[in-house]
């Protein structure tokens, strides 16, 4: 029996998974809490320095220990012998960045930046270099820099170049300790092998690296002259394709976790691209949709096509030899939970306890109950803004029909709908511009929800598979690990043979999808209002807004 | 001391009041409930035949015993000796009409029509003649009936002819025993005194009495060829001017109220439009807004013009010799209730009651502590569809901005500043056609919400008046009942010497009338899009909404 581990580091702890090659039967997991979390509001032990606004921190050895703690607990779980273990990759949140010495060191664990923010980790939900990606964005824009379209046309703060550029602006000096400029994606297969590649699928989606190149100096001095050499300087780095091994373990990283150093460890990957395949979506128009408090769309496909406001699209980025596209949404569950702790009266909260329900599971409940179209409600799923296809953080939700008659279970369908809606229209936008989508796959907290899963198959008229995994990133690392180690030949053959994926799982209703493409008809008239300037009402309530509270 | 005595027929119950003629001060009053208060059910002690939806039947007894014990009661309560009294006058709900015999009996109270629905007391708000009302409308505009304007474009199933219309539809035979279709505020008059005569106000404003005429046979044969001798038949009887007297009390209703027969009764009047003169409304210009579950808005100008969706201009209809207007919002008390009702979490209501607050004054404190504009939300006040300007019932409520950061307090100030705006529409309308409005005086519950108030103040940018007295129909009717009387020569010297008004109560604040107009510029904006056809996707949601419950 061989084994492979798949590691996912997430927001708020990671996750370790011990897998069989043969098949994928995941044999034993465990979970290990990152210590320090997210550090929002100071760096550790200096409550008396606060963090400003849309900060988000995190500490280098509170990932290490994932790997002390999870894999050996993981292993004892599954009962394994480490002997049996070939292979082991990782997955990570992204983007997010650290600052590290020629060797690797992050920046936070030495002395002399211990007490500056801009040595430690960048979680990817840091959101303070928004200025520096409006510029980003701006000036790519003005030149007409021909990568910003592989981005939809907008660069997120989120990325790797937003959030460099605010350490040079904002702490010269920490920039100039900084030899590498490492995802933590990279980071950590760095520190268990000793090799630093970037990882294809992050150089790519976050670290701007198009077609073999980074932007150009001369676009990088419009920004900031001290910026022009940002890639020469800090991403100089191989490339290292998904799949592929890094390496395998060191004497010290063997010993963290108790496993053989002949253990080979692949290059990094992120959480929602690593999951393709652990759903066997590895053709093109296979179309994965990671539903949480957001929806993260990954597809790959065999040609290159400008999507409007897709997230990225990628070679290799998802599997290699094909285009990696991803698109978004950025508000579902999160608009869901909102909802009701926002707008569900005190009866609904005590009529769902003595139902032993969640306020979730009775709202949905009693939201099935009732035909398609009888809340007589449309929504714009628009609370955080619109990534794909609008890309407008600026926009807002709304909600239309509203009567005296009309009960919280009318609006919390008409939220879920609306958001269903969200993913039809980034399905039709990819179709409209020359890319196949044949299938949905879903995975994610929210695939759990009937209702949710009924409404997305018949708004979007597909039948919906799901991954059948509760852990589809860390199988998704495993089965990078058992190509990385050899075990298969490619991603797909691992995906074949490892890959969990439950079929049509949920198929559309015709008559309710005939419904539906009416209201649908309706979403898409006030998308183009609301969202494409029939009237930039949103924009200026968040204008007056802002002078509201100044 | 001379006093006179207005009584307030309400929807549940009678109040009488005993007011000084001299200064108007408010002695003593009472109040007594219908026994039977509103039957949407069943005929009393026919549970077992129920009544068809949307009826709402009374009971002509229930009125009577107001006389019976509200009008006593109230003359003990004021330590009163009746023989001070020289006038009554009432106010009723309309249009709330019965059949009746030549005499005035109530076909209800007949054996032979007990057991008839149609036999009874169709309430103001008996919906069940919308199909009537609709014929009565479309035929008017089809040929071009030249009254149709005065009513804004739309007869509403609230009124005459289409109650009337009902009954000879669904029950010919209780069509045939009726002698005359009664206004309850003519009624209640005419068992008093013995005479019977149609009040201006209601014979203008709910019997299509326009210009000294009924519409025209030829009109009527087409709605239905029966219906062509309604007036002729069934309203032939005398017009009466407000505050004219009708006649003294007759030896029994003397005797119902304990009072002399000397006692002048007033013409009927209707419960809104007998508010102004309390509120020293008489001259053009001064609109007063009743503002309660709904809002109802009545003015006197000196001009006749035609205003689109006012729900009827009436010469003489709220002071003699000049035009009444009246208009009204559909929803605006009953907007705030059905938000509390349905949107508000738990949370709110727990610290509303630990504040000793109501839900409604806990989260206006909490609203009006932010600046304007600071929620970036806008709504549209259509939850029970529009009726002035818009004339549309099936346009329905939105609100547009939500974030994951809106509370509840933010959405339901959006709501507060809904009605407001659409109240600033309706004075505009006024103004755009030629009727000038230079005050606006506020009665009714929600003038104790001081967040709504000042809110009104900034968003119309007039000062706010208040009519001070919580009985203010009643007042109005005893001013009435001092012009009948003869304690003073008209209702402008009356309502001089009685009625009570706080004059700029509240007045706008210039930075925020500031920002209000730019939030109002949006408002109007959506106001064109979804309620003058610039997408009907209000309407559409209805249609799929009848579809799928059908």
């Amino acid at each position: 029996m061989t084994l492979v581990i798949g590691v996912d580091f997430g927001t708020l702890s990671g996750r370790a998974v011990v897998v069989r090659v043969s098949d994928g039967a995941e044999l034993g997991s465990a979970v290990h809490a990152y210590t320090h979390g997210v550090l929002e509001r100071h760096l550790p032990g200096r409550a008396d320095k606060p963090l400003p606004p849309d900060w988000a921190l995190q500490v280098p050895q509170d990932y290490l220990d994932v790997l002390r703690h999870a894999v050996p607990e993981a292993l004892r779980a599954a009962g394994a012998d480490p002997a049996d273990v070939i292979g082991l990759a990782t997955d990570f949140t992204a983007c997010t960045v650290l600052p590290t010495t020629a060797d690797g060191a992050p920046l936070c664990e030495l002395d002399e930046w211990r007490d500056r923010p801009h040595a430690y980790i960048k979680l990817w939900k840091h959101h303070a270099a928004q200025p520096q990606a409006d510029r980003i964005t701006e000036v790519a824009a003005k030149r007409g820099e021909a990568w910003l379209p592989r981005y939809g046309g907008l660069i997120s703060s989120e990325w790797e170049f937003a959030k460099a550029l605010q350490v040079l602006e904002e702490d010269p000096q920490v920039w100039a300790a900084t030899r590498y400029w490492v995802e933590a994606a990279d980071w950590i297969v760095w520190r268990m092998t000793g090799t630093y590649l970037r990882n294809a699928c992050t150089a790519g989606y976050k670290g701007q690296f198009v077609d073999g190149e980074y932007p150009s100096a001369a676009y990088l001095a419009e920004l900031n002259p001290a910026f022009a050499d940002f890639p020469a300087t800090r991403l100089d780095a191989p490339i290292g394709q998904l799949g592929q091994p890094a390496g395998t373990l060191t004497e010290e990283a063997a010993g963290w976790m108790g496993l053989p150093t002949s253990v080979v460890v692949a290059v990094g990957n992120v959480d929602a691209h690593v999951s393709a395949p652990a759903a066997q979506a590895v053709e093109p128009g296979q179309l994965v949709a990671i539903m949480g408090t957001s929806t993260c769309h990954v597809m790959s496909g065999d040609v290159l096509r400008e999507v409007p406001g897709m997230c990225g699209v990628v070679e290799g980025g998802i599997v290699p030899g094909l285009w990696g596209y991803e698109a978004g949404q950025s508000g579902v569950g999160d608009i869901f939970g909102w909802f009701v702790d926002n707008a569900v009266p005190a009866g609904y909260a005590e009529a769902a306890a003595a139902a032993g329900q969640s306020v979730h599971e009775y709202l949905s409940a009693l939201a099935a109950s009732r035909p398609v179209g009888a809340h007589g409600l449309m929504a714009l799923d628009w609370h955080s803004g619109n990534r794909s296809p609008l890309v407008d953080h600026e926009l807002s939700g709304v909600i239309v029909g509203q009567t005296l008659a009309t009960r919280p279970e009318d609006q919390y369908r008409a939220l879920i709908e609306a958001t269903a809606y969200g993913t039809r229209l980034i399905i039709e936008t990819f179709r409209e511009s020359g890319v196949e989508v044949n299938e949905l796959i879903v995975t994610g907290g929210l695939q759990k929800n009937p209702l949710v899963m009924q409404i997305y198959a018949d708004v979007t008229r597909m039948p919906i598979s799901l991954l059948d995994s509760d852990q589809g990133p860390a199988l998704g690392s495993a089965l990078h690990a058992a190509v990385a180690a050899g075990a298969y030949p490619d991603i797909r053959a691992a995906a074949a043979a490892m890959g969990r994926v439950v079929r049509g799982a949920w198929t559309p209703d015709e008559a309710d999808a005939d419904r539906y493409d009416a209201l649908y008809a309706e979403y898409r008239t006030l998308v183009d209002y609301f969202g494409r300037h029939g009237n930039d009402v949103m924009r200026r309530l968040r204008g007056i807004r802002r002078e509201a509270l100044r």
